[in-house]
């Protein structure tokens, strides 16, 4: 049926993916599907006793102010638990660096609307995240995509690019969504200096900087780039916009992530937000801040932690015993994803229907590639399912790719 | 300090408004300032209990779903609640046809995104709302501003405007903000008609369409343009967008609001919400549709009805008694906002830090107006202060006006 909003579409909305795998992972909902497709963390781990003592708090001793709207930047007492966490992570900032924003999401789409011209170039690892694809490609960046290897960005292939003018580079150094790869040191090292000479900014994505199951915590590009500029004399600089969020360590439903930034860069975002949605909901700020103020989030981590490093372990140790030779994948040290790689030839989104009918389902890697490719790979999510799932989902996803070497 | 992003924002930054009224509002922080300048419900009114019993029954019962990601289109069960919501005040849609968003505010940036190209004509009411522009700005467009009097927009004005080749028309018939003025129901009919006539459709924003203190229920556009295409013989054309929200009836702190459209609109408004915030939060929808769905609301409305009726009346008693010959304003019929016209040539503007210094605030009516004029205007709430307050408010206020007038 025609309305007459049909031909009044804004131009960009041709640029605004619609996505065929999103209707095949509709599919995923059917019972007895196993589904290594979605980015979700494990029901379990929520801390459902905490959030619910946490809104008795909340409700009866400020109630009103819980549910009244409240200024953009965010509430003043949880702004202030994040500058003190983040000193603890080596990164010395004020409340005036930080805005609380409506997931990590919203932090994409408001840093989109601050900088992106319509052509900027904006520099991103290949693959990246698809959500920041999803949030920018509304303002029509070109994307530069940098190679990327088991270390991350191939830093080493970066200096023609930076000669392009990118607006900014973007970069998730740990455990990345989509590989699980992490970002070495020296990488983020020489990150730093590359970005430094060539006098190009970067935004950092970390929104699983705390879940790392094995080896030494490396410090974000955003602390890194401070103890740069100390080193070669200088104060802060700002060169790094930090993102992270409560999704993972909290809750994703509660919608709650924030961004670091100069005060200057915060008071243009908070011009943003306030168009697009005035301010985050007032209580679901002051559930996080009941939550974590005592300390708690830091014991809870551990927990996720130790079951999702399980299930990792459960998720190689079956693609190891049930894939076939040929097919490659990363062994991520952290986070909720890995990145399997096909032979040559093999299309993963042809092969989803086919995991569909055996009741597993993955998201094919070609929509993570920001300029197109990538058709042999897909995303495995080891967070959310069980891992008796896991093993059994490996098992089925197993036979869909010995099926298809065989023909 | 500099930065390396201070000359990287987008052009469209400088569209977005940083407000030095906002600065001067900071202000009404002051205790014992009275302040008519916020949008604020009265925190009175919130119904902390039922809130309090539905986080246990929702964390109880539904907790791990509560807190885990949740499609974009919104929690199933409350946008059916406001399918049957819909229908009983005449609107026959379906479950495709209801979106929720983060709040009203996100509505608008989402039809910003995707219907306004830079340089689109929007036929706006003069003066509007101020969000509505604060999120489109970015997005470019061009105010057609429609001239406005005691019955709303001048439907009568409103032919050479249309002929321009509007994207669409924003009204916001009921108790507008800021006027707090309602269309006739003649005015929404030649609307529906002249919208119809010209092929330009409408936005129609509805937040306090509930909120009635006096007269009859008018029924709102989108419900008289489907009466109309009956009556012509047509079926459901889907010429009206209609927002409306929780912020007034349960707790704007939870943002909570829903566009109405038709579902290939919806669509749309879902892959740009996609990118802007993945979802609403999963709580707070699954809160709002605990609380709502037994029925509570419909009660609910009627306490604040007495409520806000009473201020409104004390607010335009002591506007009588104390405000100066020369000065007007209108008597709103609902809604929480009445607006006040200065003798021509008086600033607002350069009113408020007079009236600050005297301990009271409001809101210069300048900046809702998408093109400039209105400076002899302010905008006036009247839910959120006690009717002592107001009383005493409303007395600072004629004070202030006195003293400028007798200079």
């Amino acid at each position: 049926m025609k309305t007459p909003w049909e031909h009044r579409y804004a131009q960009r909305t041709q640029r605004m993916s619609s996505s065929a795998i999103r209707e095949i992972l509709k599919l995923t909902q059917i019972p007895g599907l196993i589904s290594f497709a979605g980015g979700l963390p494990a029901p379990e781990v929520f801390p459902v006793n905490e959030i619910q003592a946490a809104c008795d708090v909340v409700l009866s001793e400020v109630g009103a102010q819980a549910l009244q709207y409240y200024p953009t930047e965010g509430y003043q007492p949880l702004r202030e638990m994040i500058v003190r966490h983040s000193a603890r992570y080596g990164l010395n900032i004020g409340v005036e660096n930080v805005l609380i924003t409506t997931g990590s999401q919203q932090a994409l789409d408001l840093l989109g609307k601050v900088f992106i011209n319509r052509g900027d170039r904006i520099l991103v690892e290949s693959p990246t995240y698809l959500g920041a694809l999803q949030a920018w490609n509304a303002y029509g960046p070109e994307y530069v995509a940098v190679p990327f290897d088991d270390n991350g960005m191939q830093v080493d292939t970066l200096e023609d690019a930076l000669r392009m003018g990118p607006k900014f580079i973007y970069v998730l150094p740990n455990f990345q969504n989509p590989t699980g790869v992490t970002l070495s040191l020296e990488r983020r090292k020489a990150l730093i200096e590359l970005a430094d000479r060539y006098g190009v900014p970067l935004v950092e994505d970390d929104p699983y900087g705390q879940l790392r199951y094995e080896g030494e915590h490396i410090p974000p590009v955003v602390v890194l780039d401070g103890q740069y500029r100390n080193s070669v004399g200088e104060t802060y600089h700002g060169n790094v916009i930090y993102l992270s969020t409560f999704s993972k360590t909290l809750a994703p439903g509660l919608r709650l992530a924030w961004v670091t930034a100069p005060a200057e860069v915060i008071r243009k975002l908070v011009q943003a937000k306030q168009g697009a949605d005035l301010h985050t909901s007032t209580f679901n700020q002051m559930i996080a801040f009941e939550v974590a103020k005592g300390g708690f989030l830091n014991e809870h981590i551990k927990t996720i932690r130790e079951i999702y490093g399980e299930r990792r372990q459960v998720m190689l140790d079956a693609m190891e015993s049930y894939f076939p030779p040929g097919v490659k994948w990363t062994h991520p040290l952290g986070g909720m994803f890995l990145w399997v790689t096909l032979p040559n030839g093999m299309d993963a989104t042809e092969l989803l229907p086919k995991a569909v009918e055996k009741m597993v389902a993955f998201v094919p890697g070609g929509p993570f590639h920001a300029n197109g490719g990538g058709d042999n790979t897909m995303r495995l999510n080891f967070s959310n399912a069980q891992p008796e799932q896991i093993r059994e989902g490996i098992y089925r996803l197993g036979q869909v790719l010995n099926d298809v070497l065989a023909q």
